[in-house]
């Protein structure tokens, strides 16, 4: 098609400023890393240029993160404000939309056309689950109680999926089969799952100046995370701990951190992260398809170790 | 990929009965149906069957819908609640995500891998084109004037370009060449133009029992419309009539078709209308591409011949 539009040309501004301010802001970028370790330790030589995922990747991940901060009124995002707040919710809407049209426009990039219509059948795919966790978190919010599986569930949707498509599209640089396309997803399911419950531990248990967050922000808005769950589980007074974390009290952080410490909460979520971890580890170990088990091993040690 | 997460099994009603809820409003289905006279114009035999070209037209049509409403704040659409009022705008824009995301898996069933290739590269062009048009509508509501050649451009991305789209996805569906795919861009934006200018002509000039809306609402809401600029254009007295029309003036529609009246402008407007709808006609029959120009000129004449 000729740009007989020409894109971008006129009056646009307030739909790709919005844009251009949220990718410059730091990003971890854990998706595009995940997929060029996964396709470095099946083959050192890649078949397909990283590239086009490594952006899919993130610009998918950053229109989630623009449309979740309207749904979820957030003010701030990765030390700075959010879009919805620098600009305006409709700005943070369109400007999310053309995020996520810039995700599969990345992805149609890749030259050969039988390997395109596969990514886009396993993004669709992980995109679908992805929206479906956010829901599912949203109606958490609403709800009095939540059983574990079910946040296990929903997390394994909002976050863990799209780390399992990460893999799978390192896998695909290096044409693997099908079959292990599949066992990848997985493997990077699981891991997405444990980088989240190390952000709920994080959000209590690291350090401000790390997680540059502030310390129990979940639990100032009143967040059913897994070790708010894990402590539900554990006491034998469940209404008071209900009444407490969904107060406003004073030094309310102090408090559910006080009855989490009489709950053996931290040891308890501490002791599950590192059996998790192992898990991951061993199945790194003993996943054959990975001749070279060091990139991945140094990915998910580094993302794993860290204390914000 | 096996469904392992079982998609929409539990939980997602939420997420799922909003685009349910839309769906099922009644749709005129435009670009389906233009989708499938281009075809037939072209080749009476299609060589890929239309329905995975008209399920995304309908389905991004729908996605653009419920987040434009959001975004201009609109209550009724199709005789009916718009979904953030029926639901909630949290909802609103998940659920025109995951539309979004249904648009881009209909297209991915196309089983030959090129074609589907040139298809998407079609449709990111289009999508992108109609959120920049988005935005600029948006802008215009904010500015005092705007030039009646900006406001063409302006529905010409918003509007006309996924009725461009529409006529080539009917193109491929008879493998038609690359050439004639930007020629049928080119005229199907062109009816998509006529198309909204007709539309701004029946929100005051139409009958309410047929157009389903409030004769006048573009008046009422101040809306930058072909006939508001027209107006302006023709006035010698612009402060006056930029003053009521954004007035919340009692018997406001009526003192505006007033103005209107003494300015010529449906008379103006329905000349320019007549000339632009034979310049379409003419077209049609001087397209070689099109074999049988019956199917296309029933198409044009039946929506153009609308009278809401």
């Amino acid at each position: 098609m000729t740009s007989s539009f020409n894109i971008k040309d006129k009056g646009t501004e307030n739909l790709y400023a919005p844009v251009d301010y949220f990718l410059a802001l730091p990003s971890k970028k854990i998706r595009p890393k995940l997929c060029v370790a996964t396709a470095k330790s099946i083959d050192r030589h890649l078949k397909i240029e990283s590239s086009v995922f490594e952006n899919t990747l993130e610009l998918f991940h950053n229109f989630t993160l623009m449309h979740d901060d309207i749904m979820d009124g957030a003010d701030l995002r990765r030390g700075a404000q959010t879009v919805h707040k620098k600009y305006t919710t409709a700005q943070a809407i369109l400007s999310g939309d053309i995020l996520l049209i810039q995700a599969y426009q990345s992805l149609s990039k890749l030259e050969d056309s039988k390997q395109l219509s596969l990514a886009l059948k396993w993004f669709n795919y992980t995109a679908t689950l992805v929206c479906e966790g956010q829901q599912l978190d949203m109606d958490f919010e609403q709800k009095k109680q939540v059983l574990t599986q079910d946040y296990l569930h929903m997390i394994t949707l909002k976050t863990g999926v799209l780390l399992g498509l990460s893999m799978v599209f390192g896998g695909m640089c290096t044409l693997a089969y099908t079959e292990d396309l599949q066992a990848l997803f997985d493997l990077g399911t699981r891991m997405g799952l444990y980088f989240q419950v190390q952000d709920d531990y994080l959000d209590l248990y690291g350090e401000s100046h790390k997680t540059g967050k502030t310390i129990g922000g979940d639990i100032l808005c009143s967040k059913k995370t897994l070790l708010y769950l894990k402590a539900l589980d554990n006491t034998s007074n469940k209404e008071d701990l209900i009444a407490l974390y969904h107060s406003n009290s004073d030094q309310k952080v102090e408090r559910v951190k006080d009855v989490f410490n009489t709950l053996n909460v931290q040891a308890s979520i501490l002791k599950d992260m590192t059996t998790k971890k192992q898990e991951i580890i061993d199945q790194i170990h003993s996943t054959t398809l990975f001749k070279d088990k060091d990139p991945l091993l140094a990915f998910f040690q580094n993302v794993s170790n860290r204390q914000g």
